[in-house]
């Protein structure tokens, strides 16, 4: 474990017991950006995205309400509820479901998001009177060439992102989330995964892929505060009808399933011309160490990092600079019908915009690059990621506040 | 981590790097028994079950010889083969996926089993000259009532466990191997566990299952040597077809899914008088601590451990003191159709003997026992666990040796 934080800093930094191991590990719930995104990536996932199966917005909020107490108790590493799991009438269903009974926080975050069905259902109808303040950035994907996604994996009214440690302390999390959401909403896909993909800070070293590949060496990373405020958090003039989002980010998430029998098949020399780097150390192709700039003219006529590269078809310097925070994560879910694993990269993204910061990338890469041969995207969503929740506050409120509603 | 070894110690016992952190964890491939059965349980889990796809008999042997010698390798924290990940022609396929480069040996444990179609396939042939030395409890397991197998996630021909305290190294340990079986075997379905839910060492605290309940208090420890003779390891005499099983054991996997968001509504109450034990300490609720001993007696006609309840059913003093060694790990596999977590308990055990040692207790739990109404078993398989590995032979060669082959 690089990188454990110290007390009272920043929100992208945790506080731990001195004397205990890395399990005590414990981020803030509140502050002015949520949790989980800056963050040190953490080693594991779990993923939900619910349908809201309520057309009363009372119970919406009454739902946000108990999920940002229940949020902001699990990430100090306790029960979900006060009474929690041992400590309500022996005559009653326990509250909390008690599998991380003994667990710390194990650097847990807790990460909320609103789909644009919250906003307008599939019918187009208005559920919960909150049409005119959808950011106008918050639509459903469009198409991107080569896409074959599956319903049951793509989409979503809600979000949460739950990212610890400790897989069991990530499951508890999400397992008592969707049950204090019985009857509010249901679950609509989830995904786990078991190896961060990126690093958030640069005090984690770089991990690899599926494909066997450094991945995030050029993410964005939480000590860029200057370009953070760029390129991840929306600005209070951004969208006049989504002034509540300000503080706020958009994630994407993409369940890119990786052919990995057929990349396994690819020579070396091939693999790294897809990708633009060295399989070992990372540098790019055109030459340095991992973290040198990419030079694209290197080798003139026959660039050093072909023009379909990964890296290449992907980088700021084709897309008006536009850079994201990635935070995915690998997977592996049982195996397939032709005896192969069921295996990729869970990809996750927070952008300013998705109009600018994710949507062109994604074409581009969709058409252009030559890694696409060996990836299959099945499952696709994007959500508007509310601010930080300040003291007393539940996570979303300034989009419900009674005093600005429509 | 509670539970690191020392140098030079028992098959049990692992070594690392005193500088480094418990990643750098080792446990010997070679010994009297394999690895990954005593062994304190590491934190996450996949496993594969295998088809074999051919009929030869070299290639099968063949195909054995490279999974031992890259399970010698992987289990030190070496890559599969010594061209590894980049070290062969840049004009080939790397010999190694590569997704573990950085990362060490976490613990590794990899372990090989030999199910019933190995000896005689599901039409009856006798594909590999093995027939006639089929362990008599090497057969399909019967019908359990209450079973909802899936042919998908049940038996196997061969079967792979790999244990690790980092999951990226499992899986790259079984991806590596799954590779290396390509145009022998088949996948014929894999399980990843993230929550180990039985402590095979008294030096491990009790973790728990998705009920919220401490698992496996009474589980066979490694420490129990004398125990572990009569109940785990198969002796020379057990069975004149299959003396190469001396040493061996056998291996049962449950895919036991949860209906947790029932279980959830049960009352504190109900759901410790299901288990037998208290939710929060794990004591027997005859009274004591977490490792009392179960008194059946206490409470005369209205019993504090009712007779229905989980611990009473299984227990060694009604099964003529059987007992087996756990292993099983927690698991969470997306989402149902319902909106419910896909959770549960993936069930691993060894025993001496199945028809001893596992079909009595698991008939007596179908039947009788209260918590089976909250779990539906959709996998299954046995597998025979050949003995260790000596130095210059290949996993299961006894079976093989042309010595003493029919």
């Amino acid at each position: 474990m690089a990188a454990l934080g110290v007390v009272g800093a920043a929100t992208a930094l945790g506080t731990h017991d001195a004397e205990d191991g890395v399990g005590s590990l414990r981020y803030p719930f509140q502050g002015a950006h949520q949790a989980g995104i800056v963050t040190p990536a953490q080693d594991r996932l779990h993923f939900v995205a619910f349908d809201v199966t309520t057309d009363s917005r009372d119970d919406l909020i009454a739902l946000l309400m108990r999920w940002t107490s229940a949020a902001a108790r699990m990430t100090q590493g306790k029960d979900a509820t006060p009474a929690g799991a041992l400590g309500g009438s022996p005559m009653l269903p326990p509250e909390d479901t008690g599998e991380a009974l003994e667990l710390e926080a194990s650097g847990l975050t807790i990460t909320f998001g609103f789909g644009p069905g919250l906003f307008r259902d599939a019918e187009g109808r208005d559920r919960f009177g909150l049409a005119d303040r959808q950011p106008a950035a918050l639509q459903p994907l469009p198409h991107f060439s080569g896409d074959m996604l599956k319903p049951e994996l793509t989409g979503g009214d809600l979000c949460i992102q739950a990212c610890a440690n400790d897989p069991q302390v990530a499951v508890h999390a999400i397992r008592n989330l969707v049950r204090i959401g019985m009857g509010t909403v249901a679950v609509r896909w989830s995904q786990l995964g078991f190896g961060r993909t990126s690093t958030t800070s640069t005090a984690q070293s770089t991990p690899r892929n599926l494909f066997g590949f450094k991945d995030g060496t050029a993410n964005l990373k939480a000590e860029e505060t200057a370009a953070a405020e760029q390129h991840l958090w929306v600005g209070t003039g951004d969208d006049p009808r989504a002034a509540w989002l300000a503080g706020g980010s958009y994630l994407v998430t993409r369940r890119m399933s990786m052919v990995i029998e057929t990349w396994d098949r690819q020579s070396l020399y091939d693999q790294e011309q897809i990708i633009g780097r060295a399989k070992g150390s990372g540098a790019p192709l055109s030459g340095g160490e991992e973290f040198t700039d990419l030079d694209f003219r290197a080798g003139g006529a026959t660039p050093a990092i072909p023009v379909d590269a990964h890296v290449r078809v992907v980088h700021p310097d084709f897309h008006d600079g536009a850079r994201m925070l990635r935070r995915g994560y690998n997977f592996v879910d049982g195996s397939t019908d032709l005896g192969h694993l069921n295996a990729g990269l869970f990809f996750i993204a927070y952008v300013r915009d998705p109009r600018t910061g994710f949507i062109p990338v994604q074409q581009a890469m969709s058409r252009n690059d030559a890694m696409m041969e060996y990836v299959k995207v099945n499952g696709s969503a994007l959500f508007a990621v509310p601010p930080g929740v300040a003291p007393g506050e539940y996570v979303g409120q300034p989009l419900f506040a009674p005093g600005d509603s429509p």
